[in-house]
């Protein structure tokens, strides 16, 4: 049979990380390609008493039809969180519960992109959105990433020239690259944004997971009717109930309530339940704190280990929170290389390709140090020397050139 | 702030059902506007009991992110139902679990429907399917839908002569109307579809709610490689945690895990394994055949009372199963002015209005059953029944035109 789908099927790419981790799912694998949380620091036992107690006592309205826009308690809990962490002002009116941050940049592309619309990103930019954007059909222009954050000046020239519908971006502790947008740079890609009349989407996945550093204004502070921002509790939580949220100024966030309830009516009302009630039962703060300690020990085990363990001329990134540390190998080498290299040693790691529109990225690597112990890690990362060391060695033509 | 929407935002309905809903949840009203199932039949304690249980002995399993499929179990459940119930055979690689059948539409409309691409309804056709392809911004070419199903001749012509991507309707108690497909339409259909090789989108969300009459084929058993299914475990078990699925051949399975996965990775894996334990400890077939029971006395008390109380020239459809009955006022009466007559008398009904894509349907009223005790139905209808004498009455002309 000869089936007919639309034309978005033959743009939207097929998930290199899911094909990748098929591979890397064997257990005597040491796998830094996902992207999971510790599963260890997950609220096991709260979440467990606290489901029952939520159907037990709430009963039918915790599996009954709900809102389109939410729980009105967890909403409340959201924008409180936002007023505390942030210092900004915003309404439980301005926030719609998703499923998952996924969903947010999925409800975004439906709300502001017609084929053919210039949708601009960071280059490396976050997979899950260039998946997310591409069943819309937009076309791409990316913004180099420098450790400041966005380069402003290529930024100035796709917003007056290419008129993007908005810029995505992860200004906390990016993914794929770690980096965190400094003050200075946040200033000015406000004032462009701003100039230019710009919707930012301001991912903000792994602002609580900040782990060294001073806090940075949002760019929600700094152009409020212009950014939209998505939040997640599968960082600070757990990812399985597909729990997060879009923040938008209030007519962006009635687009985005109109087009939920077409996708999928609601999210999972027992879900939304479970958590607002987790939140107000446990100290969230202590949890988070233990979330930030356990990954910034991970992180500088990580950071420790290249360093003594990798070849000169990969160099990588320093991040100050979330899940991913950035490499780049010597120009010329290539990360599918390195990677049926590493599998061969039992070691996985993402090659940066996907998270590339126009096809670069060849020499770039993504590490993710959430979901090991420090003493895989150690061993991983001297495998993966190890292997670096015998590529650079047999091809030294490469790093010559 | 002026924000610049995509264009599929201007043709996507407002919810009309929404903003009607919030005028009638005012607990003195009388409601058969909404579609909700009946709470008191929600197995509320065993829920709970699973829950707990589900967190604290599957753990981490419950709360990580897990595969865009589906929970393998859930999965073959669903495959096994169809067996049991329909007597077809469908591999558990052929079901994806989804967030309610509401999301099945909207991945369907991703998959299938360019801008302005064809699609074929039935004509009243369901409201949530019209939101959801809406947003993919295709024309909609409606076939009327008689009491025996679709007409024969009308969908031969669109078959022909527009092409539509597909063919999506709900053959068994439908939403609105309550009809269900006679077994002589259904192999008319299915001949059509698979001369013109059109894909059929099998809505299914009350083929379980059958109370009366003979079991009919299922369309995917009449051409398995046409048809897309859409389940549900909203009518069965409970709808807050937003559960259901799409089965579908191979090819166009793939097309729809790729999609959802970039639409919102996967669907609640705490909820799809509290569902999958449940269906495994308790006796599933009891618990829905108390709903079906239930939900024929509500049906059968609604139309004895129908019969009794609303005057000459009100004709409605007689259900075998699902949750609405479907009535159409004489000639040039108003279903917009009997909603307004009947809310001062604290009765709520639907107009029919929304679920036509042509501007018709101005005569026809949707009652749904499910949600009223016998008592409030019997007092309900009896309002409705004055208030359409009255109606009538003042504005006899319409009636003698």
């Amino acid at each position: 049979m000869q089936y007919t789908f639309a034309s978005r099927m033959e743009k939207t790419p097929r998930s290199f990380i899911r094909e990748i981790l098929k591979v890397t799912q064997r257990p005597e694998i040491i796998s830094f390609a996902g992207g999971l949380p510790n599963p260890a620091l997950f609220p096991v036992k709260e979440l467990a008493e606290t489901a029952e107690k939520v159907i037990a006592e709430e009963g039918t309205a915790a599996l009954q039809y709900a809102t389109t826009e939410g729980h009105p308690p967890l909403r409340e809990w959201i924008a409180e969180r936002y007023k505390k962490r942030l210092g900004i002002e915003i309404s439980p009116d301005e926030i719609l519960i998703t499923n998952g941050s996924q969903q947010c940049l999925d409800l975004i592309g439906k709300i502001f992109i017609n084929k053919d619309s210039v949708v601009a990103l960071e280059r490396p930019g976050y997979l899950g959105a260039i998946q997310a954007f591409s069943m819309y059909e937009p076309k791409f222009s990316t913004i180099s990433l420098t450790n400041e954050g966005p380069d402003v000046h290529e930024l100035e020239r796709v917003l007056v020239s290419d008129k993007p519908c908005f810029f995505y971006g992860v200004p906390n502790s990016q993914n794929p690259s770690g980096i965190t947008w400094s003050r200075k740079n946040r200033k000015s890609v406000a004032e462009l944004l701003e100039r230019e009349e710009t919707v930012f989407v301001e991912d903000d996945a792994y602002g609580e997971l900040k782990f060294r550093g001073e806090q940075m204004p949002s760019m929600k502070e700094l152009i409020p009717d212009l950014t939209v921002m998505t939040g997640s509790f599968s960082k600070i939580i757990a990812p399985g109930m597909r729990m997060g949220w879009i923040c938008a100024p209030q007519q962006i966030l009635e687009q985005a309530v109109t087009v939920k309830q077409g996708t999928d009516l609601h999210s999972n009302i027992l879900s939304q339940r479970i958590i607002s009630r987790f939140l107000a039962n446990y100290p969230v703060d202590a949890h988070i704190a233990r979330i930030s300690a356990a990954y910034a020990s991970q992180c500088d085990c990580m950071l420790s280990a290249i360093q003594s363990e990798f070849p000169e001329g990969v160099t990588c990134t320093r991040p100050d929170g979330g899940m991913f540390i950035w490499a780049t190998l010597p120009k010329g080498y290539s990360s599918m290389e390195l990677f049926e290299r590493a599998i061969k040693k039992d070691v996985a790691i993402l090659p940066g390709l996907p998270f590339y529109t126009d096809g670069g990225g060849f020499d770039t690597v993504r590490l993710n140090f959430s979901n090991s112990t420090p003493q895989r890690i150690q061993e991983g990362i001297s495998r993966l020397g190890q292997v670096l060391r015998e590529y650079l060695k047999e091809t030294p033509e490469l790093h010559a050139a």
